[in-house]
């Protein structure tokens, strides 16, 4: 076991407080990481709140995480001490079910066990990025190419393979109209993979404001939501719109966007179900769906993209003291785009 | 013109009477068909009644036709008089956008002329098949093969594209397990067609009423859905779920029912909204689809595919004074499994 400092939430809604955790002693797979930058997710709020019910605390939330390999167990052989990693929003699963096997830890039948707020499989509660170590079986790490800033890093473990999942998916490319409902810590992100894989990148978000933010993310186009003509003016133009917004959506309104055999795909969820008219799907074969992060081999993947296509999120380093007020700028959408905490300052 | 007695709907929910309607002069590309069966399709119900709105009075209703060419056109080249020949939902379209280049009229951005209750691009009203000739351009003719009857044949036009289609389009086939909501008009077609592509078929119902037909029809295996403990022994079970009943669903609690990348089509539309929580789908990156009838050379393929694999739908051929009742005993679902009107009885 080795203590490292920590930011923990005491019970749901309570601030974060500075404090001491256990890591467990390496297992001959695990890998101990000096962890340097950890990013806020939206979720990360939502499970601190405790708005999703059933919050195992105290709880170190954090599943964006950039480090160093500082020791490796016995039977290590993909990484080793010095290595630049990264740990998303999964820590295990049981490596053997269908899923598993083909690279969608996600879905495994058994059950993912979650970087925090999770139970592993022996019934210990995990604890997440915002403390100064972890300790993760190497199958669960990823290498951060040496081209990506470890700080910018961080958020692409969840946001980056958040918004790039779906778009390999659903074929985004060459002579496909996509669209990212919303410009935030996902929708930034989004403009940027769907432009680098080729795909004509249309931003609808609710008024101009992100404007030139939005085209120097690589956006083709930017229309307002808020302005009606917007949804007349591009009927059944897109195959792809991906809403990274996780409020309620008029989904008709959004459906009536897409061509012949689109899809509709929502990356976060609100508290209250969503409604639609079957006929907005009949009407051109069209689809809702949804899509929760990614595979290990994915987000591998997606950090050499990055790499390759210089993709990083847009951040505001972040000191430990800062964290309770991050989340109430979070709440606030006043951040642009994502914040990361140094995990020094613990 | 020529004069043919038809039923007609003199205005929304009005019952049915014999009257007498023109069709027009033969063009070069039209065929003449001298009607023997139409089929009473639910949409017949809901475009009499006027539940759909914008309803064009009198209507002839019928989408369902079988029949008898009786005479050409100068330059129809695709069939001969005493051809056996079928005409479905739709009589026109564009034929030059890229749905129609690709075989998929209906939807056609021009937007297709249905069979009834339509306008074609001249600007005159459509009538249906319950009547005792129509006159249609040749694109929109299909064969009936010398092995189907053309009673039972006439239900496939609407009932069996509807089915047929999303089942190819979303891969329904050996190794994958196919779940067909309702056993009524569509639901027993659908049962019908997914054993033979291969798929292993489980019928939901509401209960177990229809199960030993259902199982006759080459379903492997039937579960009552108002049963609780259905969900719990299906859950994360099925690749597809044809929801051929058109009622508001429970979607979340079918939309559990799916593997990982499973999808919910949807065949029907209720009159009100359905609703879904954003966790359904993201948990399992499942999709919500509709899917409506399918295009022309699709229909085709399905009457041959129906011929070669001996599938036609189960009917009770009734006589024209019989259709208000027929219509009544639709609503109440007291069908198996469709009406079909003899217009010799006209």
């Amino acid at each position: 076991m080795c203590t490292t400092h920590a930011l923990s939430v005491p019970s749901a809604g309570v601030p974060l407080e500075k404090t001491a955790i256990e890591r467990r002693e390496l297992r001959p797979d695990d890998v101990l990481i000096d962890i340097k930058y950890s990013g806020i997710c939206h979720s990360d709020i939502h499970s601190a709140y405790g708005e999703w019910g059933g919050g195992i605390f105290p709880m170190v939330p954090g599943h964006e995480i950039a480090g160093i390999v500082k020791a490796v167990g016995s039977e290590v052989t993909r990484f080793a001490v010095g290595d630049r990693v990264g740990v998303g929003c999964f820590v295990d699963s049981c490596g053997e079910c269908e899923y598993c096997l083909k690279g969608e830890e996600q879905y495994c039948t058994k059950g993912v066990v979650q970087t925090y707020n999770s139970l592993d499989y022996d019934g210990n509660p995990t604890y997440g990025g915002y403390s100064q170590s972890i300790v993760v079986t190497e199958r669960f790490v990823v290498r951060i190419p040496d081209a990506l800033p470890l700080d910018a890093a961080s958020p692409l473990l969840c946001a980056g393979i958040t918004t790039y999942s779906p778009l390999k998916r659903w074929n985004a490319g060459p002579g496909k109209k996509v669209a990212i409902l919303g410009v935030g810590g996902l929708g930034h992100l989004a403009i940027q993979y769907a432009h680098a894989l080729g795909a004509e990148v249309t931003v609808l978000s609710r008024t101009l404001d992100k404007s030139s933010e939005a085209l120097g993310f690589g956006a083709d186009h930017y229309f307002a939501t808020s302005d009606p003509e917007t949804f007349a003016a591009l009927a059944g133009r897109f195959d792809l719109i991906l809403n990274t917004v996780s409020a309620n959506l008029d989904v008709d309104a959004y459906l009536s966007l897409l061509r012949v055999d689109g899809t509709l795909v929502h990356l976060g969820a609100p508290g209250t179900p969503d409604q639609y008219n079957v006929f907005s799907l009949l009407m051109g074969r069209r689809s809702i769906a949804g899509s929760l992060v990614g595979g290990i081999r994915e987000t591998q993947e997606m950090l050499d993209f990055s790499a390759e296509h210089g993709i990083a999120p847009k951040i505001e380093v972040i000191g430990a003291d800062q964290v309770n007020e991050a989340y109430e700028r979070v709440l606030r959408s006043d951040v642009r785009y994502r914040f990361v905490i140094d995990v020094s300052t613990l």
